[in-house]
């Protein structure tokens, strides 16, 4: 029996993240973590669950450009998404009259995001393996197969692709043995957030180390004084341990270096976001003046063409995928290849909601049949909100575990969606009555 | 009194524009074009029009926009907007949650441009000015003042803005003048979409030249044989006069070479849109390649961030910025001073619905205030639509001529909102009807 889409239910769910000051940060001080939620409903016992994460106002728009783009997908069986999966993705990011809102980027790109992925949720469990597995029992032509290469022809071609990909097959079993055992890495960004008092950063900090957290991460880019103090405060606490920053886009190029120059006695292992994500030439700017201090970002990166340029211009050392702001799995796999082929390593972003549920599929492929290497690579983690999914992740002695069941770990419980659903949910309608 | 905004409405107006195949091009086969339109509402007796552009499926999403933004704008007197201009522009663009949504582009930039233009009709009507004698009316500190310069201060300080504006200041009576008696120069695009058959093409040409015509675009990127014959053709009618072409995205870097080698025996005045229009540095690369044939790019250019890339990297020889694609005017007044700066001429978009009517403004302010210069500058103008707004755009002998009108020019006839507006308006109740 082939399985078909034959109905798309959109959800708009948030949670009141910032009455805690959880997420806060130079750019965002009240973030409220929220996901456009998709349910691909197949009636085969099967459905394919995606989402794509935002923190709060606005999340309305990518709900209802969930809606704008669903037609696009119901009545299609499963297998003729599957058997062109190029096909599919040119298919769904091409629709003329929706592609102006972009091109690829944007509500319009967030919201095809979680469709893509819920696709990739569903043919998993179709396929009865996790996303990971699914990816990593795929031959390299079939994974070259999955990739839209326009726009990127210049920077990676197919037949490179192809080449990297076989380049790391046969060793592939014993990688994936290894994070069966072990874990992929990850660090922790609990600590750091600017919302918080100095004593609670010691407090998390130390609570982080007990945890066996090795890697930390503080938000910089507020007043330079403060960020000193802050700085000052958690490299005392975690001795020698890498101490990521993290600015979220709060400074012009010359200002990025300028605070960095200051910042840099506190030897810091990277700078996340000093500027625009949309400014490739400026990250180049910054990498120059800073080095050998390591210049990331992606987490605001629009596409694959923004990326692609990252790699060609050497205006990042590290590149920090998102899994819901890039156009899904098949636009992540050609970000995985490119960053393979220019030798930069791939951390993902996550935290908010459902991204470290999505990013340990993306990372544990990423070593197994992609880059073949841990060297100078950790996921982000952050300990909040997995409590709403069916198959959260798990957290080992600071490394993310594979996740062994079918999908894409990304299905919130059906109690989450009633309960945080916005602004008809019993939690939002008791807190904004509560403000009227 | 304080003129004050107490409520904004959202309209969602398509017009069925895809029958006629009009606007047709290599990526865009069946346009509607649409406008996400907002009228800010005081009571005072002059109310503020804005619209942004869309082609079809997707307006509904810019609409809601417009809607998710209006909080910010709701209850502010003019006064405590047009006091600080550039804080102003940052406060739209910085809400936290809804910049998580771009940031700045994509559909929340789309429809801020809209809001943004909406506030400087309310301004230009209540100083009784057309928006591009306002502002040929500032001094240049004020034009400075209405700048957010976040993110480009390392190719463009408030100083050197003001140095240039300062330059062009006592002449800009004299330019003034001559735009008064003469209108700025603009191109017709009507002839040469792609859906038109080789009969069509001829007579619109010849049409064209009749009406005095100087200056005409075809669209390419289609087969390339294709593409060959129809520039064949057009290049006959047309005899020496400027011929631009225009390929809608339609290729990646390597092919954008190869077929502009094989079209370049029809002497284009420009190529534009060779490929992504995130891609500066495939621009960049083309631009070197086919030298010395233009490359121009611009409509769908996000933001000031990759214009400033596009001028830093040598990407482009024309700039074509959009009127409601980049956030409104404030965002067009750093760009256009940013062209300056690097010597590039501006040649606005135009065409879809409510273009012209707006950049007639831009172009004028333009030469009158910034560049100082017509060279290598025309204004696109496509005959359509026009008969839907108040102050349609005047062209005599293929020149702009300028508003006289107080205001944007943007403001639609009651009767057009209500025909037109989507689903509901009588037009698309009856088209939607006869499609079921």
């Amino acid at each position: 029996m082939p399985i078909t889409i034959t109905a798309i239910d959109a959800f708009d769910i948030r949670f009141p993240t910032s009455r805690q000051h959880i997420g806060s940060d130079a750019i965002n001080p009240d973030p409220d973590y929220s996901a456009a939620y998709c349910i691909l409903r197949t009636g085969s016992g099967i459905d394919g669950h995606g989402l794509t994460f935002t923190i709060g106002r606005g999340n309305e728009l990518c709900a209802a450009a969930l809606q704008s783009l669903s037609p696009l997908l119901i009545g299609r069986t499963l297998e003729s998404l599957t058997e062109d999966m190029a096909g599919f993705w040119r298919m769904i990011t091409g629709d003329s009259q929706l592609r102006w809102l972009g091109p690829e980027k944007g509500v319009i790109h967030l919201a095809t995001a979680a469709l893509v992925n819920a696709v990739w949720d569903l043919w998993a469990k179709a396929e009865r393996k996790p996303v990971w597995k699914l990816l990593s029992s795929m031959s390299p032509e079939q994974l070259v197969s999955c990739i839209d290469f326009r726009y990127i022809t210049d920077a990676l071609t197919p037949e490179e692709a192809l080449e990297i990909l076989q380049a790391q097959a046969p060793t592939r079993p014993q990688r994936e043995a290894e994070m069966l055992a072990r874990g992929y890495p990850a660090y922790t960004t609990s600590a750091g957030w600017l919302g918080f008092t100095d004593t609670q950063l010691c407090g998390l900090c130390r609570e982080a180390i007990a945890q066996g957290w090795t890697h930390f991460k503080i938000k910089v880019g507020g007043d330079l004084q403060d960020d000193i103090r802050r700085c000052a405060i958690i490299r005392k606490e975690i001795g020698t341990l890498p101490l990521m920053m993290d600015a979220n886009q709060r400074w012009d190029v010359g200002q990025a270096i300028s605070d960095m120059k200051a910042l840099a006695q506190f030897d810091p292992w990277w700078i996340e976001e000093p500027t625009s994500p949309d400014d490739v030439l400026g990250h180049a700017a910054i990498k120059k003046a800073i080095a050998p201090i390591r210049v990331a970002t992606g987490e605001h990166c629009q596409n694959r063409v923004v990326f692609k340029q990252f790699f060609q211009a050497n205006g990042i050392d590290i590149c920090q995928i998102d899994s819901c702001r890039l156009g899904g799995v098949n636009e992540i796999l050609a970000v995985l290849l490119m960053a393979a082929k220019f030798g930069i390593p791939v951390c993902p972003h996550a935290g908010g909601v459902g991204l470290c549920e999505y990013v340990q599929h993306l990372s544990i492929f990423d070593y197994v049949c992609v880059s073949g290497s841990l060297r100078d690579r950790v996921v982000e983690y952050v300990d909040h909100l997995h409590e709403h999914f069916v198959d959260p992740v798990r957290i080992q002695n600071g490394r993310y575990m594979p996740p062994s069941a079918p999908g894409y770990s990304i299905e919130m419980k059906a109690e989450s969606l009633k309960t945080f659903g916005y602004p008809e949910g019993p939690t939002w309608k008791e807190l904004l009555a509560s403000r009227d």
